[in-house]
């Protein structure tokens, strides 16, 4: 014989029922699919808005008091004043892929009950300049780096008395810093953009530009060139220095604008090429307007490849191949990791992810 | 008879020379405009980095020596311990738009010595209840509202006890509140989507879609679609209700994906219609991919129009035709009439900014 019990939400990630059995918690999702409805009405139902069907209403209140679903705002959240804060440090806010990490980083944050600082950092700043001021700060508690490059002291790196997380995406490891001193999260950049290049070499070609956004020593730019270098030596292509264009310096790097400029001027330099590495696909977008106002048909006449994985290669015109990065679960493993360090269960840590080569539109056999 | 006098920068937005006269700041696009090199290499030579000529590291300290310039590092802009802060209430990340504005409100907010909380608002929350929950953190001194819509009691909104500004852009300004309440930043959306929806007519277009992102009342996405059936009723063409397509409720809404799929399922639908009018740039880059798959040109076979005007638009192929909103304007205004309001020089203020319309290779005659 069994029984039915009235399942009631108790708090928690994990409710328990009255007899004590644990389990999941209800959603807002789960109340939308129950009713039929879109969360948006949910929503509008909770809060009393007037653009809701009456009737709707409550018939969406009878299921929420049924299923014991507690509204999970993030206004009930946030309880506490004065909250503890973590601050994000991010070089390059015009590349996409941040925002993505962004999003996530806020939510996971927004769970833990602390607040988040968002600071841009300009491209010539000092970014670990930056993080000392903010250190000062008395309620931060951890330091998040996105994007950037790193060629400061160990004395310097020493003075940060938070916890922080160098990179995720976009950053390169520091590597004359003791890597106790730091945590980092990362692809590895060389070793996909060579597997990148070596597409490429596979469909044919032999003479293929690198759009190149970074030239400083050990900047993400550079292990994107080196993985480059490693593909052409590999095949026996000799290493064209003319076919390494690095993008404008006075406008923001990694912008379509900046890909386009860039573009243009490699097609104006009148060296050959069959194919166009852009190390992001933001700058890809912009390379393909460019090639394209140039009459040269994408992929017949010159294939496009970029990096990073945004939604804009998937929907643009030809879609984009790309080396796309895991971000959002780079953006939860970082904001994971800092509470870990944080709550001290943790001290550094370093996690390579595995990129994933998306063969698109974009790329084809090459010409001739 | 003119003497020389050796300027030198003596802090604060404008120095005094020796003599008294004010000068305009010297700034480190000034050194590297002076020295003939990038911001970067100028960056480089201040912070030590190694990778940098030595030669040229010499030339650029001589030059900043006798320019008397001082690198304005954020890090020294952030002397306070416990700075007051403001907070950015965002709906809709994943539109570039408002990384745009977001950078703008970053650096007029760091100028003046702020710190900004970014808060991210899920599409079916209260971005008021999220609000009145910051307010609860003493150092709050202000809030943007970013995206979303109002449908909040009066009540409540006075209950927000720090200056406030709705909207700027994608937020549609609350009919039902008093409007000394509150202040708004914004263009005129049912006027330029009436705009936008007129040139289609023009173009001999008479069955035009429309891909609506939100539906309630008083929303952006509302105020689009007055607009759309506005520029209808003038032209004297019938309303088709089935060419009004709602984006996804359960995917976000403005994405290349929503724009994909809703576009999709109006070709499905088999309703006859010769342009689309993509209520945000976003959604009409996933709109044109779906139109390309389904084997239709544009302009040729169908036009399409977007609205808001970022990067993605011109450099996609085709480029899309759209109403640009002047975002970092409206950025920097709603930044500087906040901090008026915080400094008592100003209670309230609604200001419109007018649209451009950017007619692209994406909008030709309607074919027939």
């Amino acid at each position: 014989m069994f029984h039915v019990t009235i399942r009631k939400y108790q708090g928690g990630k994990y409710g328990r029922n009255m007899e004590g059995c644990i389990m999941p918690e209800i959603t807002i999702k789960d109340i939308a699919k129950q009713c039929g409805v879109g969360i948006s009405t949910v929503s509008r139902a909770i809060n009393n808005h007037p653009d809701i069907n009456p009737e709707t209403k409550n018939m969406i209140m009878d299921v929420i008091k049924a299923t014991g679903f507690v509204p999970n705002n993030s206004a009930r959240n946030l309880k506490r004043i004065d909250a503890k804060s973590i601050a994000v440090l991010v070089k390059g806010i015009t590349n996409p892929l941040f925002s993505d990490m962004i999003k996530v980083i806020e939510e996971e944050t927004q769970k833990k009950k602390y607040s988040l600082v968002l600071k841009h950092v300009e491209y010539y700043e000092d970014e670990v300049d930056v993080a000392l001021e903010l250190v000062k700060e008395k309620r931060l508690r951890g330091i998040i780096f996105l994007g950037g490059y790193f060629l400061h002291s160990q004395e310097k790196i020493e003075n940060l008395r938070v916890p922080y997380i160098f990179s995720t995406i976009g950053t390169a490891v520091p590597e004359n810093i003791s890597r106790v001193l730091y945590s980092s999260i990362a692809v590895d950049d060389r070793k996909e953009s060579y597997a990148m290049t070596a597409h490429l070499i596979g469909l044919g070609h032999r003479n293929i530009a690198i759009l190149s956004a970074e030239s400083e020593i050990n900047s993400i730019g550079q292990l994107r060139l080196e993985g480059y270098k490693d593909a052409l030596s590999e095949a026996g292509i000799a290493f064209n220095e003319r076919l390494v264009r690095q993008v404008e310096d006075d406008i923001e790097h990694y912008s379509m604008e900046n890909g386009y400029i860039t573009a243009k001027k490699l097609v104006e330099s009148g060296e050959k090429f069959t194919a166009v590495f852009a190390t992001a696909d933001i700058l890809a977008v912009g390379a393909c307007r460019a090639l394209l106002e140039a009459g040269m048909r994408i992929p017949e006449d010159v294939s496009v490849a970029g990096y990073d994985g945004i939604d804009v290669g998937k929907y643009y015109n030809p879609a984009i191949t790309t080396v796309r990065q895991p971000v959002k679960d780079m953006a939860k493993t970082t904001i994971k990791l800092l509470f870990d360090i944080i709550a001290g269960r943790k001290s550094y840590e370093h996690i390579v992810f595995p990129a994933e080569l998306i063969v698109r539109e974009s790329t084809g056999t090459a010409k001739g």
